[in-house]
Order: structure tokens, then C-alpha cells, then sequence
């Protein structure tokens, strides 16, 4: 996951050299420094990825910008499918909220950037990184729940690292997941896949998982808990891919940067735009009322157990119907359609029939949300 | 690498329960804390693995207790060999020292890590822990060095994620990255594999990486500068293959807990003692009158470029000679054997005619060094 800074593709060739950003400047990178905005997920993000990480890492599966690599490896039969490979860090602040902690949403993260690649994920490392002075306890509850994940998933963590940092070096504890999985022959999901005409599902109300962490950050009640939504979507994802073969051409979960966001990263990269229905989104009411309280628009509202697929316009009834089968798929809807649009834009047909651009996150709207 | 605070191991079955442990006493995780021991790769973060982690996320992968894990995917040909995965979190204090930096550091760490199982490492992903305000020139320079010692290694970092965390919640940047390989059919490189008899060599000499880290972080001059021993060890452990197919049998890279704390890792796992010759072991003049001066023991000491393998003993010579003719291994040594030991101690041939136990790091000898 993680929208744009995520640093990843696929080894498939022909690799074309993504299209120019036009950012407002280039990154000054001689006086300039890291900031939050760096990390949320928008357009800061993006551009120190384009920037300095693929300016320095240049390859092929880096360029294509999806949430995982798909690898080439000698001995494995590309018959029966390709190997995928996605990485993800977890610095989520409180690392305890309702609905998880971070150890779980470690697993889930991970799992769902192997999914959203359309694969089966197989196997997790992970990589702690400690505070020292960190409870035990504390320690052990989000070990426990990290491993309740992983065997719910049916995903095991197979190797791992710990790292011990001073007080004041780290926060409580950092946890870097990687995973590996395979994609079966015929399923080929990218970012780079969708077309005019195609349709766009979202698997079920947004914003959950970004107010539930703000809310305990914060201290704030809304009279109801408003839980995280995290959660592993490869099961979900593995019941789409069986009710349209081929049909499924994009898959992403809206984490970092929200909806929004992550919509106009498959606009850049597919080179399309898109439109939807704002009356097509979930949004419970009362996350609705407290994005209304903090300030927030739950379109770019991190979200965990949700994603976002583009699907061929014949098949996405059918699509849609699995999806809603399925217990993280209930309240699914189609939210609205690929276009031509040589601007790449995300636009909205409001609620009160008018229609504005979903534009990119820019700054930082949540900080340490995943 | 990461000695005892790697969690991993092969899913080749039947995987015995290892041996108890005796520590003093089991940990106290209702009231106690993480301290900095826990990270020092020796007794502490032994038992924090044990009673922690592997008692919540206990599985036939990790309790082998290798630098990685070995893996099976379906689509795979046992045959063609078998899959390996590893991980590393980097947190060296300073991010710049002599000989290397945090991003090198963090490619070869886990090149290292996949190669000690017998693989040829393939790919590589890398999650990036950065605190706000860390300046992108410095970023760019860790960045670029990472990308140069992954293109040396011919080993492609294929996917990424970055996190920004507050100002005074993290120390610069921390990277976690992990491999993934290949192991030729016939390998079987483990840990658990040394046998009475059989010759333990080691590929250069000692306690380099450690003293360089250390001087730099104590603005310490010892009149020359004492560089870090960082680099990929794949092609010397393929050469060493080569030279005596089937012949070796352990292959571990002494990093934190240095030399001391790898082989007592190897007897405890393989069941097994070990004796040494103190003369055997290499440690440059300059190391070792800085580890004077710093109290250290170099045997302690963490390295990021040397290997400690296990032969079988008719092959010893010719592994030897091989590692001897790769430029990671010109000073190559026979620095001991393998011995039947019930209590698994490493003991060492003292210069001076005596007979000592070389035992498991304890406490924290060097936080942060890798």
C-alpha cells in the first residue's frame, strides 16, 4: 500500500519512462529538508519518490509504480505464475487504537500490497524497530496480535530482525513488513491497466481507519467508537478475481492520502481520468459527522480494509456481486467511471449536481496515520 | 545477518523444538522494559526472541533460528532449487562512518543474510523510517550509496516504502530492507549442520566495522583511520561452493555479538563445542590497540564483510584456498574445529598455552552498530 511512496512495479517489460509531473519546483534537495508532508501519502510524497529515490535506484520494476514488484526468479515456471514482492512500514501514532494496534496492521498492510498486485500472499518477514524503555507488555500485545494476523490470514511471518534504539531515538516500536506472494497466469493488475470506460468499485465505506487513529490521538468521543476498518483483503480480492477472469484490471487500497489520492495516482499512471458519484460513496454518518468536527475530507481519509478496483464495464456487475458476497466486501458500490481526460483529472459529480476536481492530497493531512 | 535477533529459519520439516535455554531467569514481561542489551544481538535479545517472539508466532520457519528462511511457492521447481527470504533493520549511530554508511550498510546486510543460507540473492525491497528535518542532501547521499552497492552486488532493489516520523521520534533514518534468493539444489546450508570434526574457517580479520563505527561516533583518532570491513559476501560464498560442492555445511556472517557470539549461536544450534586458536584468529594491529584502549574485546565485536563457515574436514584445505583466491577472503584463516561437547561451549587455545570459554555476549557492548 501507500499510495505514491511506494517505490515499486513490475519487471515486465517495455518500460516506459513515466510521464513528466510538472511540480510546482523541482525538490531543492541541497538546502531542503524532510518534513511530514514527506510521508502523507500526496504530492510532496510523490515527488521526493520521483526525485531522489527512483532518481538513485532506477530500474524497471521500480518505474512502474505499483504497490508491489513482480519478479522474474530462475526455477520458477512462469506458466504457473509470477512471484510478487511488497515492502511496507508501520509507524502509526497511538500504536494502540480502536479497532487494531500496529502489529496487526502490520500484517494486513503488507498483505494487502501482495494482494492488490492480484496475488496470493505466502509469506511475511518483519522487521522491528524498539524504543528503549518500551513495556514488555506493551511489546507482547502487539507481538500476539501480529501473529493472530498473520494465522487469520493464513499468511505465516517466516524470518524477522529486532533493532533496539535509545529513548527519544524511536517511539514505542516501528515495524517494516515484507511480503512475497504469486500471481496466477492470466491476471495481470497494474496501476497502468485502466481504460475509458472501465468501471470503479470501492469495497466499502471510507475514512474508518484515519478517524478511529485521530480520534484516540486526540482523545476526541463522538459518543460512538468509530473503529479502525483494517484488515487482510487477499481473500476478497481472490473472490473478485474468480467471478470475472481478466476482468479485473486495477487494484489499489486507498490508504495514505485517502480515496483521492490514490484515484489520481492510477489516473497518472494509466494516463486517463475519471469521474464519480459522490453519492455513491460510503461514508457512515459518523465518520461523516466527525470529519465534519476535525476539519477532514474522508475522501483523502486513510483507510485499511478497503480497496479500490477498475474493472472491464461488462464484468463489474458481476465483480461487484462477489465482492458484496464476501463479509469485507458488504456494503461495496460502484462509485463511478474511467474517462478520457488528457489532464488525468479525478472529478466529482456532487451531491447537489454540480462537479468539481478531486485534486491530489497536498501536505500533510494526517500524520502517522499506518 | 543479526545473529540471535534474527527470527527465521528453513520450512524443511521434521523441526525439532530446540533445547531450553537456561537462561537465569525468564523474562519478566509484566513489569519489565526493553533496554538496550536487547538489541545487542546477544544473551538479552536471545531470550527476548525465544520467550517473545517465537512463543507468539511459533511456526517450523522460524524456530530453525537461521539468518533467513527457506521457503517453498507453489510454481516452483523443488528441483531448480528452493526459495530464501531475509530481513535486516538498520539502525547505525552514526549514519556516516568510515568505510561505509547506513544505506550500503543496509545492502549488504541482507545480501549477506540471504547468501549465509547458500543463495544467490536476487532481489531486494527497502522501507525507510525517516525523522522530520533530516536534510536531503545527507538523504540523497545515503540513498545514492545504497543504490551503487546494489548495483555492485547485481542485486536490484524492486520495491520500497518511506515513512516520516516527528522530529525527536525516530534518529535520522532508519532502513529495513530484505532479500530474496535462490538456493542450487544440493545446498543445504544451516546452522544446525556442524559436526564434530569438522574445520571452522573464518574469511578475514575482525572487530573492523565495530572500532570504525565507535571511533566515529567518540571522535575518536587512533593515528590511522580504521575502516569498515561493509560489503556483499555473495560471490565469495558462491565461490566457496564451488570449490567443494556439498562440503559446506554452516555459513553465518559475525555481526552484532561479533565472532564470540555467531559461534556459540552455531554450537548451541548444531549441538556441538567448538575449540579455537586464538593465534588463527586475524585482528589488525590498529583494531586491536583501539579495542585496547576502548576496553573492547575484538571477538565481540560486530563485522559487516567477513563469514565463519564450517567444513567438512577433507575439504577444508580447498575451501581455504578458494575463499583465499577472492579478494573478500585474502586473509582467509583455519581458525578452529568443531568438538563434542554436551555443554556446547566455545573454548579458545589461549597464546599464552591456557584454555578458555569464549561465552555468549552479555549486556551491551556496542548499541546501535549496525
Amino acid at each position: 500500500m501507500r499510495s505514491d511512496s511506494e517505490l515499486s512495479g513490475t519487471g515486465e517489460l517495455p518500460v516506459p519512462k513515466p510521464a513528466k509531473k510538472n511540480y510546482i519546483r523541482p525538490l531543492d534537495i541541497k538546502h531542503g529538508r524532510i518534513d511530514m508532508s514527506h510521508g502523507a501519502g500526496g504530492k510532496a510524497a510523490a515527488q521526493l519518490i520521483d526525485e531522489l529515490f527512483l532518481a538513485a535506484f532506477d530500474n524497471a520494476f521500480l518505474r512502474q509504480g505499483d504497490d508491489g514488484a513482480v519478479l522474474a526468479l530462475p526455477g520458477f515456471d512462469p506458466a504457473q505464475g509470477r512471484i510478487v514482492m511488497a515492502t511496507d512500514g508501520h509507524v502509526v501514532s497511538p500504536l494502540f487504537f480502536p479497532g487494531g494496534d500496529v502489529g496487526c496492521l502490520s500484517v494486513h498492510g503488507t498483505v494487502n500490497d501482495v494482494a492488490m498486485c492480484g496475488a496470493k500472499p505466502l509469506y511475511l518477514s518483519a522487521s522491528f524497530i524498539i524504543e528503549e524503555g518500551f513495556a514488555l507488555i506493551d511489546l507482547q500485545r502487539i507481538v500476539q496480535s501480529m501473529a493472530a494476523a498473520a494465522r487469520e490470514a493464513g499468511v505465516p511471518i517466516v524470518t524477522g530482525d529486532t533493532k533496539v534504539v535509545e529513548q527519544g531515538k524511536g517511539d514505542g516500536v516501528f515495524i517494516s513488513t515484507t511480503g512475497v506472494g504469486v500471481v496466477a497466469p492470466g491476471v495481470h493488475i497494474s496501476g497502468r491497466n485502466a481504460r475509458a470506460g472501465d468501471v470503479v468499485l470501492l469495497s466499502g465505506s471510507i475514512g474508518d481507519h484515519g478517524v478511529a487513529v485521530l480520534s484516540k490521538r486526540e482523545s476526541l468521543a463522538f459518543g460512538t467508537t468509530i473503529e479502525s476498518d483494517t484488515a487482510s483483503l487477499h481473500t476478497l480480492v481472490a473472490a473478485m478475481l474468480v467471478a470475472a477472469p481478466g476482468a479485473v484490471r486495477v487494484l489499489r487500497d486507498p490508504t495514505r492520502g485517502g480515496l483521492a489520492t490514490t484515484l489520481n495516482e492510477v489516473a497518472r499512471q494509466s494516463g486517463v481520468g475519471m469521474l464519480l458519484q459522490e453519492e455513491a460513496i460510503p461514508v457512515k454518518p459518523e465518520v461523516d459527522a466527525a470529519c465534519e468536527l476535525l476539519g477532514l475530507d474522508p475522501l483523502y481519509v486513510a483507510n485499511e480494509g478497503k480497496l479500490i478496483a477498475v474493472i472491464s464495464p461488462e464484468s463489474a456487475e458481476a465483480v461487484l456481486a462477489a465482492m458484496r458476497a464476501h463479509p469485507l466486501g458488504a456494503d461495496a458500490a460502484r462509485i463511478g467511471e474511467v474517462t478520457v481526460d488528457p489532464h488525468h483529472f479525478v472529478q466529482m459529480a456532487t451531491s447537489f449536481g454540480g462537479r468539481r476536481v478531486v485534486d491530489w492530497l497536498t501536505g500533510e493531512q494526517l500524520p502517522r496515520i499506518c
